[in-house]
């Protein structure tokens, strides 16, 4: 894949999915001596980057003359109404098998988006009722992150980012599967080849560190007990290992930083802003402190859905009482 | 003061506020078979509305040859960082009075808009300080709400938005001082004279509720109980009271449904959204609920600044499981 697909993929969804806005922060650009840039996909329909790599994989297929007669997909989070949100806008019947844990009002999002919604009471049940349900005739199942035009649209987003912003240094992405990285990657070597992209993942769901350092996909032992939901994923995919490989760099984020930071970056940018995404920042600042001049940074917000028992996590005690500039 | 003077407001500010976006969510609207429109002040400068009524009265200073050798203000919210950023903008020195239990990140971001900030134990020892340094010759203090040349500026985000949105039926702006209230007033009669304006309190601080029942300006007894802290203000002005008075109708909310609110519009728009605000979504509710045809209305989001401590009992019970159409 390269900068021309992810050029078709930006046309396919045009429409579909909302340009969204890049946010600074001036009081924070003050503070660090750089200028960081935040791709609101928080603002993106669905609330999250997702929505992207779900259009252009519906809009492929109908481009292909391969419309399915159902689209199917099994996820608690942000791909659930992603892909009921992308069948709906091409009018295709869609079914989503969900874990009954998922909270209702990502079930009640992902209904009304149009889809049905199929509750069963552990996620091996869902996975295997997506597959049976995938292996009927005319069904297409669309995976979170390890297909190609999943990865090309998840690509849009750093792609319009830096169409609009000259001179980037570094792109940071959170790495869950490897989707929104590996689209990231194909969109900054084509248009800013000499642009760093570093990839970060929370210090206690790091398989796809310890897969980069094995040189060999690694799965996590248990369900990772971490604040950034959007990345517990278990395991990345082959497709997106590869790319996961040519990334400049990759950080490992203890939760204290992530919780910091989600604090920090809602009281800054005046948004929603997952802990998943938040743990990036760290990450910047940690990066920006081996740097002897000022920067242009781009860090892609992946995406605004929390429930409430994060939320209230996360705020638990006050970290805004410690700017920026004296947090260690 | 008319439509021509929040005009005249509107050019003096330009390129020293942001003209902030609409935002609309299509889930909340097919919930409640209405158009709401919300204002986003919450991504204005300083993070709420207050910085529209400072620079518009630094900037009417300054055109009328009345530059004054220093600003004073006295806050422990978002009127200290307006008009520290007001006259900062401006290039005049500033000096804000705020009691020592301010919040250390409001204390701390007046600062880094180039203020002098005086601290006192006491909110009535800060008043003191205040009309003494306003006592000295070339000083200019700028109040939070019962002055024109505020309460026009305040009246320039409605002015905004209602020259971007056709047939809107209702404004809803809340009520602290009066001032936000007051200028959308006048900007709503200029502009549409049709729509209806209509001012929102918390019950627990319902000081403008009780003056316009009684027909004269009534004192909170206490410091009142709420978590619409901007709505906190003791009593409204002689200036403000006089539009008050002119509003279509006002509703007095209860801190459960404060809470409702935050929570919900944090959740559907993506945005860190002052409880004072949220509150005027439940008086939307209950005034559209009176309507036999589809309504579309305009709400101003006054801000987005929000301690730990707020937030933390902002999200202490989970209300996102109990959805706007099945809430009372």
């Amino acid at each position: 894949m390269n900068l021309h697909d992810i050029v078709k993929a930006r046309n396919r969804i045009e429409g579909h999915v909302r340009e969204t806005p890049i946010l600074t922060s001036s009081l924070l650009n003050q503070w660090l001596g750089h200028e960081i840039f935040f791709k609101a996909e928080n603002f993106q329909k669905i609330g999250a980057f997702k929505a992207r790599g779900a259009c252009n994989t519906v809009a492929w297929l109908k481009e292909n003359g391969k419309v399915p007669s159902r689209i199917v997909a099994n996820s608690s989070g942000n791909h659930a109404q992603a892909v009921a949100y992308a069948a709906h806008s091409f009018g295709i019947p869609v079914t989503i098998f969900m874990p009954e844990y998922s909270s209702k009002v990502k079930i009640q999002a992902t209904k009304s988006y149009g889809a049905e919604v199929v509750l069963s009471s552990t996620r091996d049940i869902t996975d295997q009722k997506v597959q049976e349900a995938a292996a009927e005739k005319g069904v297409y199942w669309i995976p979170p992150f390890n297909h190609e035009q999943v990865i090309c649209g998840q690509g849009t987003a750093v792609y319009e980012s830096l169409t609009h912003l000259d001179n980037i240094d570094a792109v940071f992405a959170p790495c869950g599967g490897g989707g929104l990285l590996s689209g990231s990657l194909i969109a900054t070597r084509g248009l800013s080849p000499k642009t760093k992209v570093i990839g970060v993942e929370p210090l206690n769901a790091n398989d796809a560190a310890e897969s980069l350092r094995k040189g060999s996909i690694q799965r996590l032992s248990a369900p990772p007990d971490t604040l950034a939901d959007g990345a517990m994923t278990m395991t990345v995919g082959d497709i997106t290992f590869e790319y996961l490989k040519q990334l400049d760099d990759f950080y490992e984020i203890e939760e204290k930083y992530i919780i910091y930071w989600t604090q920090w970056l809602t009281h800054l940018l005046k948004c929603r802003i997952e802990p998943t995404c938040a743990m990036s920042m760290e990450a910047i600042k940690r990066w920006l402190g081996t740097m002897e001049s000022k920067q242009r940074v781009l860090m892609v917000i992946s995406g605004g859905n929390m429930d409430q028992a994060t939320t209230q996590k996360i705020w638990e005690r006050d970290w805004l009482e410690v700017l920026p500039i004296h947090f260690e």
